[in-house]
Order: structure tokens, then C-alpha cells, then sequence
């Protein structure tokens, strides 16, 4: 809980790092402007306390980043950081159509990232801006956690969600002669990590001002938007027979959608929707899209928009049968088996 | 989630490490055998699902555990590091008056603690036995997480637990008038760790064999016992007016109680219930003995003995006033203020 923030930020005190109080301080301020009904009770105690209306269940998912691993400290700057630690959560939530309730933060931090840099900010007011930001936009107020000093950065993001009972999406529930369907575009947040990587090279820190052009480029992998709203939707309107969020790329999360429901897909490269600069190998493969994959019966009439964001039919779940290929993809010339090759962070 | 657990691992394997997919597999089916009622969807898919009874809140907490911070891998025997982690999270559901439901855990592993030493097992394994072995004792599924390389050793985890709606026991509702207690005793975890420290002095790795003989001095550091089934009694008969758990020493805990209640405390240091081999100081800001601090009414009649462990009263709460110190300490000849001075990890 955040009190624990408290807590070892009251040992941090006693060798003078006032900066931190003031942040714990922050934080408390901050997310009790935007305390949702569901939840009752939030920093400050042992635990959060949340409440559920009758026929509601809660959904729960953690997702871990570490520095190095899920991000750059010298290539991302800190409120993408911070975005992309809740993103991942959000999206978790989003794919299985729940609505979030609160957000719990365990952040374990390095001393210098926690002191002021230019401007009386620390690394870790960015990060927070960017992770809160984020929480406001989709209502979720960030209820606890922990804090920790740490020779690396990291931060594990619980998500608390709520979903009527019986209704969550799940992957194990698709049927041969479902159509397949993506939210959005693909590829964006690979190619976006290529031009950053570029942009950064030779560099000790994460660039400061990032060149208005180039910042729409970077959005999908810098700020990518988790499909919260088109899982509501898909929810509410049982629109949707499974839904996985693409987070390892297209053919991985595919995969396991095929694997949970015991079935195989085959898709049209053609009908893939790229994200303008995106090669087909970065759709197919890149990671952290954060799009939803959802499938549907093929009587359903899925619209072309859901919530503002495009949606696309790329495919359709056929009967698993010996020798056919989980994924089969056809191009207008040929048809060869997709094997999961979920992109690999920074490798 | 642990799903994304196959996810990382999925990349993993790429690269060729079995053990690692075998691992998730254990988990899996391990924590498959010891599902709860109220958790209605384990692990598999992007959340877990929790149900709750109408009239239920759902207590929420997480805590992070660093190497190097919160467990030393040249001291600590790696079920110890496993039962620790979530022995603080299930603290703090014990100081909320919450039953446990699920557990969530975020894992940062370096790649050796994943590759088998000697008999076949991995530092993982070991740890995940003394983590499931406290689990199976509360009875709690670990019901989703999250795994991924990473430089540092770091375990992130997220209890969640069932309480009665307006019945958690809270850090601000104490009276002045009210007496306080503590459950079990104080100060065996810091006298634990020094045993500890000198028992590895010159080694690299964690010993194997503790002897008998240190075991059980050792335990109260090792293995603490959360406190559930006392904070759940404390709860169901409303005799605590408010709770928290000591897991950075009485006198920062009673301190941050005394803070949210806004009222001063008074504490008999003759009436402290010391640890066999722990000092007076241990007891009073050693940290991570994991009892419950709790207050109530002065016409409550709280037992000897709760659940099989002794309670002990230790003193009472009294008005907040100009110049009274925030924690008043008496012993036999004088009376003095007790800062707080919580312990503070592997200083």
C-alpha cells in the first residue's frame, strides 16, 4: 500500500531526501481528486478497500517493467514510461471488457531518479505525470501501492476492474466460423521503437524535446491507447464470442487465443491494417500495439468504428484438424503457416 | 497476469530455456489445486476474476520486495524470500480484519535464479515452495502475476481478501481512552536477522543447513506468521477499534496509528512482550515481526490469547494536547518520548 510509500520514505527521510516526502504528498493529493464510486476506501490505510454492485465480479491483472527490459531509461522519456506501466494494465482490462475501478503502483526506484533535475522535477514527477495523466483520461484513481529505493527502476501496475458476472470476455470461448477482428492498427508501436532507438542513439538520456514531427510518429509506442472503451462496447453488446489484447505481437497473442479455444485461425495479410510507416513483418510480429483481437459469429454485425477507433476483419477461426497450421496466412499469391514470433523487447 | 508469465517465457524459450516453461507449468498446476470459492477465474487469461458476497468490500494491498533491500540472496534461504513476500501482503490483509481470496505476483528474475542447481531445482522453485507453502496455509490461490528477466531479483505481490462492508478494522479510528495491545511478541525478527548476518559472514550463498539448534531463533526473521486468523477474530467480534500491523517496529507503527487517529499513545516498557533473545530495542523499532498493534475500547474484554497466540496489553491511547509527545514511553524509573526510529533494511 502506499502507506508502505510512507513508510519507507520515513526511513529515507532520516538521510535528508525531503524531495521524496513531498512526492509522497503529491501523490495522495493527486489521486484523491479522482476517487471513483467503487471504490471506497483508498491510500492512506493497511489496504484499498473496493466494493462491488450485485452481479458484479472483479478483475484483476498485475504487469511488470523493468528498466532495461520494457523500457529505456536513456530512449523513453519518463511520462511515457509511466503511460505505457498503466497502459499495459489498462489493456489487460480492456480485453476482457471491464470497466476499471483502481489502480495500485509498487515502484521501486534508484535515489537519483526521486531527485529534482532542471526545473525542481525529478525523473519520477514526469513519470507520474505520464502514468496519471493516463488514469484521468479513463476514470481510475490510483488507490495504493508501494515504494522502495532500488538500485534498478521498476514498477509492477495492479488493475482492479469491474465486469456483470458471466460476461467477461475470455480467449478460451472462440468457434470455428467466427470471424477474426482487430481494433486499430498494427506495427505502430515496433516502428515507432525503430525511430526512437535512431533518434536516441549516442545519447546518455532520454531526448527532452522531441521533434514535433516525429511525435506523431512515436505516439502508438510511446503513448499507446488502451482499447478500454471498444472492450466496454464489445461487453455490453455481446458482440464479442473470445478477446486477447495484442501486447506480444499479432501471431503470439493469436496463438493463444487459438490455444485457450482449441481452434485455428487463418488470415489475409491483404486485410491487415498497418500503421502508416509499419512494415507487414512489424504488424505481424511487433509488440505493444495494445490493440484488441476479438472474434465474433459470423452473423454478427460487428460495425466499422467502435468507439471512435476503426475496426477491421482480418480473418476467421477454423476447426483445428491434423497437419493444419495453427495460423494459417494467405497473401494474394500464397497461403504459409504463421509461426508466433512475438516481438522480443530491445533485444 | 501469469498468462503473461507464458508470454515472457514464450520469448524465453526461444532462446532455449526449458526449465522455464516447465516452471510455469508447475505453477499453474499448483495453484490450480488450491482454488477459493471467491475466485471464480484463475490463471489463463489477461485477468483473474473475483466474486464477493453482497455486503462485501474486496481489501486490496501490494508490497514489493527487493534483493538487496528486502532480502539478501547470500543470507536468505530462497523459501524464505518466497514465504516473506507474501507474508507482508497477507499482514496487511490480517490488519484490515480481511479473509484472503487470491494472490498476484509480479517476478523479475535473473536468468540463473531460473536454471536448476543441484537435484534438478531452481533458486525459483525453492522460492515458489515457500510462497505456496504460506498460501496453502491461508488457504489463498495464487490466481494470476506476471514474470519477466531482469538484472535484479524483484517480487511484487497483490493480495486481495473479503471483509464485511464498514467492518475493516482501520488505522484511524482509535479513542483516546482506548488501551492498546499487541499480539505475539516483539523484536524476534531483528534479533533473527543479526543471527543471520553472522551465521553467512564470508559467504556467497544462502546456507542450506541452518542448524537445528538456530531454526527456531531464526524463524520469527525467516518465516513470520501474518496474523489472519487473529485480525479476522478482532473484526467478527468489533473488539479492536482500530489495527494496524507492525512490519516497520512498534514505535513507527504505533506512530503512523497515532498520526491517523490523531490521539498520543502511552506505552509500559515493562509490559512489552520481548522475543526470547531480543533486546528492548529490537522490540520497540526492529522491524518485520508482522503482529497486530491494536486498540479498544477500555470496557472491552479482550482475551489472553487469540487464536492460539497471546495478546498482551501494553499501554493506552490518550488525548493529543500542546506539548505532549506523540508516543510517551515508561519504564520503571522515567518517563520519555519515543521517536519513532523504524528499522531500517539491511542498513
Amino acid at each position: 500500500m502506499l502507506n508502505t510509500m510512507a513508510r519507507h520514505l520515513g526511513k529515507v527521510k532520516a538521510t535528508k531526501a525531503l524531495g521524496e516526502l513531498a512526492l509522497i504528498d503529491r501523490i495522495r493529493r493527486r489521486s484523491a481528486a479522482s476517487a471513483a464510486p467503487a471504490l471506497r476506501l483508498g491510500i492512506g490505510d493497511d489496504c484499498a478497500l473496493v466494493g462491488l454492485r450485485p452481479g458484479e465480479d472483479l478483475a484483476v491483472t498485475t504487469d511488470l517493467s523493468i528498466a532495461g527490459r520494457h523500457f529505456l531509461l536513456d530512449a523513453h522519456p519518463p511520462e511515457a514510461v509511466g503511460h505505457r506501466t498503466l497502459a499495459r494494465g489498462l489493456s489487460d482490462l480492456a480485453a476482457m471488457g471491464a470497466r476499471p475501478v483502481a489502480a495500485f503502483l509498487s515502484l521501486g526506484l534508484p535515489r537519483e531518479l526521486t531527485l529534482p533535475r532542471g526545473r525542481g522535477r525529478a525523473w519520477v514527477d514526469d513519470f507520474l505525470d505520464g502514468l496519471l495523466s493516463l488514469a484521468k483520461v479513463h476514470g481510475v484513481p490510483l488507490a495504493g501501492g508501494d515504494l522502495a529505493q532500488s538500485p534498478l527502476a521498476v514498477a509492477d501496475i495492479a488493475l482492479t476492474g469491474t465486469v456483470p458476472r458471466g460476461r467477461a470476455l475470455r480467449r478460451s470461448t472462440a468457434k470455428p466460423g467466427d470471424a477474426l477482428y482487430v481494433t486499430g492498427a498494427l506495427g505502430g508501436s515496433a516502428a515507432g521503437l525503430e525511430r526512437l532507438k535512431s533518434l536516441v542513439r549516442g545519447r546518455t538520456t532520454a531526448p527532452k524535446d522531441i521533434p514535433v514531427r516525429l511525435r506523431e510518429r512515436l505516439a502508438p509506442h510511446l503513448f499507446p491507447q488502451p482499447r478500454v472503451a471498444q472492450g466496454l462496447w464489445l461487453q455490453r453488446h455481446r458482440a464479442a464470442t473470445a478477446c486477447i489484447d495484442i501486447s506480444d505481437g499479432l501471431s503470439t497473442d493469436l496463438a493463444h487465443l487459438c490455444d485457450e479455444s482449441s481452434v485455428c485461425a487463418e488470415i489475409d495479410a491483404a486485410a491487415l491494417p498497418l500503421h502508416p510507416g509499419a512494415t507487414l513483418d512489424q504488424a505481424l510480429h511487433g509488440g505493444e500495439d495494445y490493440e484488441l483481437l476479438f472474434t465474433a459469429r459470423p452473423d454478427t454485425r460487428v460495425p466499422k468504428t467502435i468507439a471512435g477507433v476503426e475496426v477491421k476483419r482480418i480473418g476467421q477461426m477454423v476447426r483445428r484438424r491434423a497437419g493444419r497450421p495453427k495460423i494459417l496466412l494467405t497473401t494474394g499469391v500464397s497461403r504459409m503457416p504463421l509461426e508466433p514470433r512475438g516481438w522480443q523487447h530491445f533485444a
